[in-house]
C-alpha cells in the first residue's frame, strides 16, 4: 500500500516534498528511503504509515519526536480487531501523542484527499477541486463516493477517511468543514461516534452553517455488530440517532444511492418553492407510474393552468398525447425543437415548481439507427431549454438498454449542469431532501 | 408505423406470407399493396391496423368479411382520448364484431410478441425465445420491459400490449397463458380492468398454476388521472386493488425495476429456505450498510456456525476483515481463487438460506490497470463457485465509475445463470417476492 499512497499523490501532482522511510530497504518505488521520520533532513508536516501494527506506536515516537503535524495510519488490526492486543496498541498510541502537538488520523483509515492542496489517498483519484465535503469512517465507501460524485461532475474541497478515531474525531472534521471557505455542502458516513454530547453541539453548530447529508452505517442490531467489526465504533440505537439528526437539522440518508442523489440535488439545484411537479415523459405507461411515484414520495402533479395548456395543445399532437400534467408527449418526443419549447412552456406554469423530464433511451436509440446525429440534436435541445428555465429542472434517464449510450447521454447533460437520475424514486427523494432542508432553514431563521 | 411492423415481423423471421394494405398506393416498402383486406388472394390469420382512427371501423368491416381470425389495432384517438367521437368510434368497432368469430386486440396498442412464431411488434426486438410471458396495458412499457429482459438473458413466450381492451380483454390473456405449455412466469402491467368480479376469478385460477408479478399503474389518484388520459381504463382504489391482489395470490411489485428483478428472481433461482442470508462483501462500510439494507427489508444476517468460521478464518487474512457473517474479505477480494472457497463454504452452513455476494467495480478496475486478465479470472472464479452452491447465489454489482465495464460483468455473470441486481435493496426485494410466493404456495396446499 505504500506504492498505492505515493502512486496517488504523485498523480494528483501534490508539489511539496515527498520522503519514503523504511530501515530495510535502500530505495523505495523510487524514492531514496531514510530509516527513520527523524531522520529526514528537513521538517515533515504529514505521515502516512502503513506498516504491521505492532510496530505503529515506535513509529509514532518517531514522528511525535520530529514534530511531524499530523498522521494518518493506515493499518488496520487495532481496535476493530476485537482482540486485546489490538486494543493495547491503540491506547499506546493515544499515549504517546498525549501531551504533544501531533495529532493521528486513523488507525485503520486512508487518511486524507485534498485535490487543491494535491492529497490522495489512492493512484488515479479526481483532480477536480469542488466545494464538496466527505467524511468517512469508511475508506472504501470513500473511494466509492469520491469516484460516483466525479462521474456526476462534483468536485471535492476535501474527504477524509477516519477510520477508529484513536484520537482526532468525526466532530473535529465537522467543525473545521462548518468554517471551511472551500466547503459549501458536506457528506457524511458514519458508523458511530465515541463523545455523544459533544459531537450533538457540534454538528448542530455545523448544521446551522452549511448542508450536512449523512449517512449513519449500523441502524439495526445485525449491522451495530458488523459495525463493531469493521471500526470498532459504538453504533447506538437507531431511532436516537434519527430523533437527533431530525432536530438539529441534519438530512440523514438512507444508503450510498440516495447520499449520491442527495448532494447531487443541493449541488446542481435551487430548492423548489413547493412540492407540484410538472413531468414530461415519452410514454403513456411510465407517465402513470412516474406519477404514482411521484405522488408516494408527497409530491403533486398538478393540471396545468388553462393558459399553458392552450399553447401546449397548439404544439402536442392531439392524438395519443396528453397535455393535462403529466405530459405524455409519445411522437413528439422525436421532435426536439418541440420539446425545448414544451419544456419552457411548464417552466412557465404557475401551477409548477418544478420540472421532471423523462427520457426514454430505447426510443432515442431506435432513432439514432436512421438518423445517427439526433442523439446530439436531442442533447442540445434539452440543454438549451434548460438555459431558460428558471425552475429546478432534472432529468429521469433509467437504465435500460445500453449502459454504454445512457453514460455517454448522462454525462453530456451533467457537464451542462443538469442532474440526471435513473429512477424516478431516486430523483423524487433527492428533491425531498432538498425542500426539507430549505423548510428547516425557513423554520430557524 | 406500417414499415415499423413489417420491419419488425422480418427481422424476427416470420415465415408466413406478409401483405400490405392501401388503397392509394401500388407498394408499400417492398411489398405490393391490395386496395382491401378482401382483396388478398388467400385467407389471412392476423391483421395490424394503423390508419386514421375514423378508418378503422370500414378495416374491421373489411377483415370481418374476410373471416380474419384476429386484429391488432395500432391507431388510437378512441375512448383514452377521452372525446365523444372517440368513444363513439370505439363503440363502433365493438358492435361490428360482436356477432362474428373476429377477434380485436386494442385499439392504442402494439399487439402481439411471439418469437417462436415470429411475431413482433417493433423493429429489432428479441429473438431469443423462453417462458416468460407479459401482458402490458401500455405498448412503451411492453417494448421497454422486453428490452430489459433481453439484456438479463430471459427469453419470452409471449408479450400482448392491449390497450384500450376494446374487445380481447387482459383477463383473456391471463386464462390464455395459464393453461399455455410454454409459458412459466406471467408479468403483466395493467392501468385497470372492465370486469372486475371475472377479472379476479380468472386471475386467481391462473395464480393457481403460474408464478403472476403484477405491476399495476394508476395507484394514486393523480395516477388514476393519468391513467384516463393513457387507456381510458377505470383504474380503482389501491387498496382494494392491494386487498384483491394479496388474496387470490398474484405478487404485486411497485414499479418497472422491482418487476424486472423479481422477475429475473424466478426466473434464476430456487426459491431459498428462508430468510437467513450469508452477506460477502469487500468493503467494511458496505457490508454494514448491506447489512442494514437487508435487516430491514426482513431478512437475518446470523453469525455463521462455529465449523464454517473456522475454517473461513483460515482463509481470509486475519487483519481488517471479518468471518463472521456479514463477511468483510477486504484485500482477500483480489484472491479469486480463495474467493470460490469462501462461497462454497458459505454455501455449508447451516444457519445459510441463501447467498449474497457484493462486487466493488471499482476494485476490480484498480486491478485491471495491472493485470488485464484479472476480470476474466475472477468472473470464472465466480461462476465455477456457484456451480457447486446449492443455495439460491445472487450477485450485487452496483453501477460506480464504468458502466461499460459493468455491463460486461453483468452479462458474463448473467450468461451463466447468477442474476445480478445493482443494489442490494433491489435484490432483497426481489428475494422477497420469491419466498412471498413460496409460503402462498405451501399454505394453499
Amino acid at each position: 500500500m505504500g506504492k498505492e499512497f505515493l502512486e496517488g499523490l504523485e498523480d494528483i501532482g501534490f508539489s511539496g516534498n515527498l520522503y519514503a522511510v523504511n530501515p530495510g530497504l535502500k530505495s523505495f518505488a523510487h524514492y531514496p528511503t531514510y530509516p527513520t521520520v527523524q531522520e529526514i533532513p528537513r521538517p515533515v508536516d504529514h505521515v502516512i504509515i502503513s506498516v504491521p501494527a505492532p510496530v505503529v506506536p515506535r513509529i509514532i515516537e518517531d514522528c511525535v519526536a520530529k514534530k511531524v503535524r499530523s498522521i494518518a495510519i493506515f493499518t488496520s488490526g487495532f481496535s476493530e480487531s476485537g482482540r486485546d492486543e489490538g486494543r493495547i496498541l491503540e491506547d499506546k498510541i493515544r499515549e504517546i501523542i498525549s501531551d504533544n502537538s501531533t495529532r493521528v488520523i486513523g488507525p485503520n483509515c486512508m487518511g486524507l484527499y485534498c485535490p487543491s492542496s494535491g492529497l490522495a489517498f489512492y493512484a488515479h483519484s479526481p483532480k477536480k477541486k469542488g466545494e464538496l465535503a466527505f467524511i468517512s469512517q469508511s475508506g472504501g465507501l470513500a473511494i466509492n463516493f469520491i469516484e460516483l460524485m466525479d462521474r456526476k461532475k462534483v468536485g471535492f474541497s476535501k474527504a477524509v477517511s477516519y477510520g477508529n478515531e484513536c484520537d482526532l474525531q468525526s466532530l473535529d472534521f465537522f467543525q473545521y468543514l462548518a468554517d471551511d471557505p472551500d466547503t459549501k455542502i458536506i457528506a457524511a458516513y458514519l458508523e458511530g461516534v465515541k463523545d455523544g454530547p459533544r459531537f450533538i453541539r457540534v454538528l448542530k453548530e455545523a448544521a446551522r452553517k452549511k448542508p450536512i447529508i449523512l449517512l449513519k452505517g449500523g441502524t439495526t442490531e445485525e449491522g451495530v455488530r458488523a459495525v463493531t467489526s469493521h471500526t470498532g465504533a459504538l453504533a447506538g440505537s437507531l431511532a436516537i440517532w434519527e430523533a437527533v439528526f431530525k432536530q438539529i437539522g441534519v438530512i440523514q440518508v438512507k444508503g450510498v444511492e440516495e447520499l449520491v442523489d442527495t448532494v447531487l440535488a443541493f449541488a446542481y439545484l435551487p430548492p423548489p418553492r413547493g412540492h407540484n411537479l410538472g413531468l414530461i415523459s415519452a410514454s403513456g405507461g411510465l407517465s402513470v407510474l412516474y406519477t404514482d411515484a411521484c405522488i408516494k414520495k408527497g409530491f403533486k402533479v398538478p393540471i396545468l393552468s388553462d393558459e399553458v395548456r392552450t399553447d401546449l395543445e397548439k404544439i402536442i399532437q392531439k392524438v395519443g398525447t396528453s397535455a393535462k400534467n403529466p405530459l405524455d408527449l409519445a411522437a413528439t418526443f422525436f421532435y426536439s425543437e418541440l420539446i425545448g419549447q414544451i419544456i419552457k412552456l411548464v417552466d412557465t406554469d404557475r401551477n409548477v415548481d418544478a420540472l421532471l423530464l423523462q427520457i426514454s433511451l430505447e426510443y432515442i436509440i431506435s432513432e439514432l439507427e436512421k438518423y445517427p446525429e439526433y442523439g446530439e440534436i436531442f442533447n442540445q435541445a434539452i440543454i438549451n431549454a434548460k438555459k431558460a428555465v428558471r425552475k429546478p429542472f432534472l432529468v429521469v434517464l433509467p437504465y435500460s438498454i445500453d449502459d454504454t449510450k445512457r453514460a455517454q447521454f448522462e454525462e453530456v447533460l451533467m457537464a451542462s449542469g443538469i442532474p440526471v437520475y435513473p429512477s424516478v424514486e431516486r430523483a423524487a427523494t433527492a428533491l425531498n431532501n432538498l425542500i426539507r432542508y430549505r423548510e428547516t432553514k425557513e423554520s430557524v431563521n
